[in-house]
């Protein structure tokens, strides 16, 4: 059976977003894995990464992933809480490129924009699209777990906007 | 023989600073290591990070370091410089997690401060100062490697300042 396996990656040094998405052929995407993850709070945030870069290199020795999908941060008012996303990202992009997995960054409009046709969408819809639209029983109810999710099927989309928009040349 | 071991790190996605700094007991530091890492330019960011990330895991099995000293990221007004140094800084943190040395970091003020007695030093004062002052005989001249002895350096005079003011108690 052909089918494709994207890991989606929301990264942070207290809680990360999960989510393995496999797509078979014709069919629609397929949550195998999404969880949360939470590293201990008050611990050194370098043993914090260390747990997320472990947690990426075990989802990437298990699942056949042939990419990662991360949100591409935006620079919002809180300084403090963008460098720590960006040191997370970090450690997730030496995870990936340890397991030679391409790693594949999409802005948050590109997401939304793939996932519900609506740059204006918010995360509620974000989630029911992903339940309507896409045909995703096991939405996570958490955040982290379901932008993760998003952001899986948001290249499963753009790859797929590619391949068509290659065969109609 | 007592000595203490500490690797100053600036880190970067293209060019890293790595200096190994060596304090025997009452004596001036001493320069075992500098370099400045270049990664591959045009290869993908997580290669250039996991690149990174090995350098210092191998540094800091080759070297009995009792800290890695990194200098504090400033927001300047390069957004996209920032958050590329955040990452690396990421894959920093992970490799000194992953062999259980602690991660100090220091502010651009503290470093000058504790290097030259001038928070208002510039580049070429800091470097004159790790000469002069430190008697440092072997300072680099590419600047991210100078930089990384100064902020091990730093470290040096931070613990030993913390010391003195246990003593004084």
């Amino acid at each position: 059976m052909f089918e494709r396996v994207v890991i989606g990656i929301d990264p942070g040094v207290a809680a990360t977003g999960l989510a393995v998405v496999v797509l078979g052929r014709g069919s629609r995407p397929k949550v195998t894995h999404a969880e949360t993850l939470r590293t201990q709070a008050g611990a050194p945030e370098a043993a914090r990464l260390r747990t997320v870069h472990g947690t990426v290199v075990d989802l990437l020795s298990a699942y056949p992933a042939e990419a990662v999908a991360l949100e591409r941060l935006l620079w919002g008012r809180n300084v403090g809480s963008a460098m720590s996303v960006a040191r997370a990202t970090g450690a997730v992009l030496v995870a990936a490129a340890g397991a030679g997995v391409p790693v594949h960054e999409y802005a948050p409009l590109e997401v939304k924009m793939a996932v519900t046709g609506d740059g204006g969408a918010r995360k509620q819809d974000l989630r029911r699209a992903l339940g309507r639209i896409h045909g995703i029983a096991d939405v996570p109810s958490e955040p982290d777990a379901a932008d993760a999710v998003a952001v899986a099927v948001c290249h499963f989309q753009m790859a797929r906007g590619l391949r068509a928009a290659e065969a109609a040349r």
